[in-house]
């Protein structure tokens, strides 16, 4: 049978990641194409003990259907801890959700007709480019600087097209590692205010700042925008826990959303990671990952400096899990990828992270999954495989 | 701001249900409305143990990020079910969703453009309506009859018409209670083989048979179609755990809209529920359930008999739980519920259920999640509110 799939599937090319981590699984090959935390830093004694309680004083209560919005008590810690961070949050202004590659998912649903208008960062994360673009949008891409993107650039695109919605990872991004500054941060506020465009502001890894004060969201000098959160980077990916941040007129239609995309989320998680919450002190863990992650990340550009050649460039970031490298003008790391893997080590191209233009010598280490010494090994590896590709040529 | 929501948000009515379960949570009401499963039917002890014991001995491994498709040996499981059961499916044709509603969402997202052609049962699940609706189809509607949907009705559609999808709820149907017989599934399979239309078949409730023999899902006559399956009933709702049963072809779409969605579902719960399965006896813990449904689908039965007019009709499912009740001809339910609500009793109005030209004097009545007394208590009050309202007409 010939299947009249949508028209949207034509336009989505299987992950190219997801292809790249199946080659990239076997285990003599050091991974750095991943974008996986450190396990190390799952709490799972605690998380045993917080679901032997829920189990054991809720009992059925937390196996039952529940609310499309999730859990109220987990709701305000959320919100309370926004407080911490100098954010006015309502808890009814916070939507649970499976992760927040859901977030994606149900923005893309709520806003998005064919052919509306997206602007990306450039490069950008790969996941949102295939959550979104299973909506049929116009993309469009604004690069990225130092300090977060380029004002100049995403004024006069927005000046010259109608744009819908923002994209923006403000803190460590992913692919790129970098960070707005808090001036940028305040300038894409008013450029976005002046233009009508919903910032959609994506922080994951937020809280695992190793270096440098902590800087408010941008959703701070914007309240009419959209935030996503995650437990996924400080307390366990695998359970899918995530949410949104977003005005109440926004909130009804991203509930209805959910209630049509799953009803609602993991109800026994939510009490789960709750409970978690309540009895442990998270900050004390988040730090640890902190201190974990800038041990990876220092031995990472030590090991660059050690065995890359010198005209390669590369983000130093704050925290987070990505450094991104810049390969001399002209090399392919496409190209380097197919030599990298007999080498026995892996990254991302950076191809994947682009919508348009894609500049072909960029690629993606992940910091947080490998040992030190792995990454010192890794490394090497990564240097015999440029050395090599450029005497092939 | 003025939000510029995505076309397809402006044809979603928030859940009618939702806003008047809202209205029946108070705790003097005793709600035949919902479509909650019996909490005193979770293995709350086995779950705790499976838990335990999978953090125990895989520790951070079950907090990772893991694929796309669901954990291996729990498809594998899944599958060997469908095999005891006379369906011959592989673990590779299973994606594992939160729950069957996600697999309306994404069945939604790989087949459905707008204007697109989907025939649903009249009356049909809402929740159905709500997900595909999303993806703005140009929606059908075939009567059910009391052994299943009407199949000349339904050959004179397709013939008519082109359409991509039929769905169908074939066993213990929300909201009505039909169940397709065997001769209805083999001539359904029939007709949609000619017309090149996929089956949807949703079975969440197939293994909650207390009267009769079971029969095979319409799928093992028709291989290319789509089959849902859900542990929703049979384990823990508020786990969302469920599943999707697609050829390879149609499955490649769904694993690609599934990571575009929410990358993967639950990986802790999912290796929870594998325990729970490998450690107790899944079967013996299902007749239990069957005995208890059927047990307060009896008393509700009897309750009809004993407190409501005798002009009324209802069905007598062999299994699930739901009744779909029909008032005389003229009698308008959302006119009754009114009155059921002074009268401390709810109902869902049937309206809910039907695409279009609802049959206003029909309603759905939950069994599974009242005790007898409340049965007989709560229809008494049934009883009463008719009574009213008739003396008032």
């Amino acid at each position: 049978m010939n299947y009249p799939f949508a028209r949207r599937m034509n336009q989505i090319p299987r992950s190219f990641v997801r292809e790249i981590l199946k080659v990239t699984e076997h285990p003599d090959i050091i991974s750095f194409a991943g974008g996986l935390p450190n396990p190390h830093s799952f709490p799972v004694d605690a998380i045993k003990d917080a679901t032997s309680k829920v189990l054991t004083e809720e009992g059925e209560n937390v196996l039952q259907y529940s609310t499309t919005e999730g859990y109220g008590p987990l709701r305000e810690l959320i919100a309370g801890r926004y407080g911490l961070h100098g954010l006015d949050v309502d808890a009814d202004e916070i939507l649970i959700t499976n992760g927040s590659q859901q977030c994606l998912d149900l923005v893309g649903k709520v806003f998005l007709d064919q052919h509306d208008g997206v602007v990306m960062e450039k490069p950008t994360y790969l996941a949102a480019i295939q959550a979104f673009g299973l909506y049929e949008p116009q993309f469009y891409s604004v690069p990225l600087m130092e300090d977060g993107v380029d004002t100049m650039a995403l004024e006069n695109l927005l000046s010259a097209k109608k744009i819908k919605l923002f994209y923006s990872v403000t803190s460590f991004q992913n692919p790129t590692g970098i960070t707005y500054s808090a001036d940028k941060r305040k300038e894409v506020a008013e450029i976005l205010t002046e233009h009508d465009t919903i910032l959609v502001e994506d922080n994951p890894y937020g809280e695992i700042r190793f270096i440098g004060e902590d800087i408010s969201p941008i959703k701070s000098h914007l309240p009419d925008s959209i935030l996503f959160g995650t437990f996924s980077k400080i307390v366990s990916p695998g359970m899918r826990m995530g949410w949104i941040v977003a005005p109440s007129k926004i909130m009804e239609n991203l509930i209805t959303a959910k209630q049509a995309s799953d009803l609602h989320s993991n109800y026994f998680t939510q009490r789960v990671v709750y409970q978690y919450l309540q009895d442990n002190d998270v900050d004390t863990h988040i730090q640890k990952i902190r201190e974990l992650y800038k041990s990876q990340r220092d031995q990472m550009v030590q090991s660059i400096k050690d065995y890359l050649p010198g005209e390669v460039e590369y983000t130093k970031p704050e925290g987070g899990m990505f450094l991104w490298v810049t390969l001399p003008e002209g090399m392919s790391s496409l190209e380097l990828f197919e030599y990298a893997i007999k080498e026995k080590v892996a990254f991302v191209p950076g191809d994947a992270f682009y919508t348009d233009h894609p500049h072909h010598n960029t690629m993606r280490l992940n910091f947080s999954n490998s040992s030190k010494e792995e990454i010192v090994e890794g490394m090497q590896r990564l240097g015999n495989a440029i050395e090599k590709m450029q005497t092939d040529n």
